[in-house]
C-alpha cells in the first residue's frame, strides 16, 4: 500500500453551500489612478485568527558523510490527480509560531526530530490567484539522536505519506527524473532546486 | 504614480454566480486503502484546453560586470492587499509553448527582449489547496542589444508594474529587507533565494 495506490475518480463543481475548507472572495481596491476595481481571490478558511500565515514548509537537511540530503515526501494530492513530490509541510495551529508548527509537523508526518536553524519571510504561493502563504522553516536532522533511529510518524487516518531523501547537489536532476516517472513537483522543492542550480551556474559563494 | 499608490477597500464573499476567473471544485478519489474520499480544490478558469499549465514564471538574468542580476517586479496584488515582489510572470495563451509565453510576457510586462536558456518541470503552487501551476523559463537578457536600450512595456490599462534588478548573490537579504519595508514576497522569488543560500551554505558546486 503506497501513496501511488490512490485513484482519481472525478472533478465536479463544488457548490458554495458545501465548501468548508476553501472560499472565493471578491477584493475591491483602488488602482494607482484612483479607479475602483475588483479582483477574484481564493482563500483557505483554516488560517487561525490573528495569524499571518496558513502554514509552514520544512527544509529538513541531514548531514551525511556523503553530503547533505533533503527530506522529501510522496503524497497523493487530489487537486492535481497525482502523487506529489513535496517538502514536509502543514497548517499552523492557533497560538503556534512557525518554528513550533514546523517541529510538530515534522514529528507527526515523518517521525523525525529536527532542530530549527532559520525561518524565511512570509511567502505567497500564487498572489494573483489566492492569499495562501507560508514560512519555510529550515531544520537540521541529527541522525545520531536516539529518537531518530526508528522514527514513527503519527499520521491521521486519511494521511498516506512516504518519506525519502535526496542529495541536495542532485535535487534538480532528481525533480526532472521524478516528473518523467509521473510524479507532480511541488513549487517549493522545484524552485529550491532551481536556486541551487542558479548558484552553481553563476558560482555564487 | 506607482504600484504602491493602490489601496485595499474591502473583501466580500464572492457569490458563485459572479465568479469568472476562479472556481471551486470537488475532487472525488480512492485513497490507498480503497476508501472513497472527497477534497476541495480551487482552480483558475483560464487554462487553455489541452494545455498542462496555467502560466509561466520568468527567471531573467542580466550578466553585468559587477555580477549577475535578476529582473524583479513590484505589482499590487489584491488577494494579499499589498504590493508584491515577484519575478515576471503571466498566463499562457492557447497554442503557445512555455517558451513562447515567456518571451511574449517579458516583452509585454517589461519591454525587455530575452533569450530562453532552460525550462523547469511543471511546478504546482499549492497542491493541497489548488491545481494552479507553472513552468519557470530561464532567460538571459543581453543589455548590449539595441532593443534593450530603452525598453517600453506594453501594459494593459489595468496593469501597473515596476521593474527593478537585484544582484543574485544578495537576493535573500534583499527579500528580507523588502518584506521589512512592507512588501509581500512571492514564493517563487523567495524560494529561489533560499535555494541560492542553501547552495552557498553547503558549498554545492
Amino acid at each position: 500500500m503506497s501513496a501511488s495506490d490512490s485513484k482519481h475518480i472525478s472533478f465536479t463543481k463544488l457548490p458554495e453551500s458545501e465548501a468548508v475548507w476553501t472560499k472565493l472572495v471578491k477584493c475591491t481596491y483602488l488602482d494607482p489612478t484612483g479607479t475602483q476595481r475588483t479582483w477574484e481571490s481564493a482563500e483557505r478558511t483554516t488560517r487561525p485568527k490573528d495569524c499571518d500565515i496558513d502554514g509552514v514548509g520544512i527544509v529538513a537537511i541531514l548531514e551525511r558523510e556523503s553530503g547533505p540530503e533533503i527530506m522529501l515526501q510522496k503524497q497523493y494530492r487530489p487537486p492535481v490527480e497525482r502523487v506529489c513530490i513535496e517538502i514536509p509541510a502543514g497548517l499552523i495551529d492557533a497560538g503556534e509560531t512557525a518554528e513550533q508548527a514546523a517541529v510538530r509537523e515534522l514529528r507527526e508526518e515523518t517521525g523525525y526530530v529536527g532542530t530549527v536553524k532559520d525561518v524565511s519571510p512570509i511567502m505567497f504561493n500564487d498572489p494573483g490567484f489566492c492569499n495562501t502563504n507560508l514560512r519555510t522553516v529550515h531544520m537540521t536532522v541529527d541522525m545520531s539522536l536516539p529518537e531518530n533511529q526508528n522514527p514513527k510518524p503519527q499520521l491521521e487516518e486519511e494521511e498516506f505519506i512516504e518519506v525519502f531523501f535526496v542529495p541536495l547537489n542532485t535535487l534538480f536532476a532528481e525533480c526532472k527524473r521524478l516528473e518523467a516517472e509521473g510524479y507532480a513537483i511541488d513549487a517549493r522543492i522545484g524552485t529550491l532546486a532551481e536556486g541551487i542550480e542558479v548558484a552553481k551556474a553563476f558560482k555564487l559563494s
